[in-house]
């Protein structure tokens, strides 16, 4: 096989980074990208070379924050007696698109996940704990995937708050809208069946 | 809806301009690309922005070229009496992968395609008239899709060349290999069989 220029190969090496891009997909998004115009190729990049200067952590709470202040924690717009705990900031939008939640959130950044080698940091669970006894938190909704590193990572937490004096939830598990029992797998079913509500 | 930061949602649209990349995808690669690490952004950021710069068009061909002299265009590794008509540079790389091949290129571009409002390039026709004159090629293979807009091109190209004293021929049409019966729509069967060959 003739190989590409070297410099589409670096790109298509970048492009196959991005999650779910493998190698058919990453040639076809790159010769895509070899036609834009240079002046959008040129913004592009140089957003993509300054974001993270751009995009701070709010250091309260973990969240995507474009001016010193965090929207998400200006306590004066939202309920501050319940605190989400959420693992990624990209979960918070999620969660405000539903508009079923007004409280304020904290962002583990990691779960735990030794195949991955991830821990949580120790440091934000000290930054949580603090966070919920100086603001008087009486409600933690533990906001993580329905998956084992969620799980581990839930039941951590837990463990971690079971000595303060809060309710500690997590999201319910049970059929997702619209969907038929036919196509539900027998963990969801039984959930659903456990965690059955008064009708 | 909470909007996500002003510089998020650009990035947002921008990656959202990738082929077959919708909102929830587009999503999902800004929130991984803010995980990587600064240097590896920077890098990709500054390749985006300078990627056309470095890859040039060969002013004969249309094929990339890294250097001043194209590697295809070269006549003295390859066989210099059949072009091979391709609609984007990265149909070359497909078929130089097959090694069944050795003869020169001719890059198209654009596909008649009145719907995009792309339409041949006058110039560029003129530019493979006298290509194929002035280096006396025997063979002319249209190499281009099986679509629409290939089939009008090569209906175009074949009209334009006809008073050429030359072959001119296009990929075959059949069964790809691997593959049932079962599964191949009617217009392939169809041409399978009126392109039958001596077994």
């Amino acid at each position: 096989m003739h190989k590409y220029p070297k410099n589409i190969l670096t790109l298509i090496a970048f492009l196959k980074k991005l999650p779910g891009v493998g190698n058919k997909t990453a040639e076809r998004f790159c010769f895509d990208l070899i036609k834009w115009k240079d002046s959008d190729l040129k913004s592009f990049g140089q957003l993509l070379s300054t974001i993270l200067e751009s995009i701070k952590k709010c250091p309260i709470c973990g969240c995507l924050a474009e001016n010193e202040k965090c929207h998400f924690c200006d306590l004066s717009q939202r309920d501050k007696t319940t605190l989400c705990i959420i693992a990624s900031p990209k979960d918070l939008y999620l969660i405000e698109e539903t508009n079923s939640y007004n409280g304020i959130y904290h962002v583990l950044e990691n779960l735990i996940s030794p195949m991955d080698g991830f821990n949580i940091d120790d440091d934000n669970i000290k930054k949580l704990e603090n966070r919920i006894e100086n603001l008087k938190i009486k409600e933690v909704i533990i906001a993580l995937d329905s998956t084992l590193e969620g799980d581990a990572t839930a039941l951590f937490i837990k463990t971690k708050l079971k000595n303060m004096d809060l309710k500690i939830s997590r999201l319910a598990f049970g059929l997702p809208i619209g969907s038929s029992l036919e196509y539900i797998d027998g963990g969801t079913l039984a959930k659903a069946f456990t965690g059955r509500q008064k009708f």
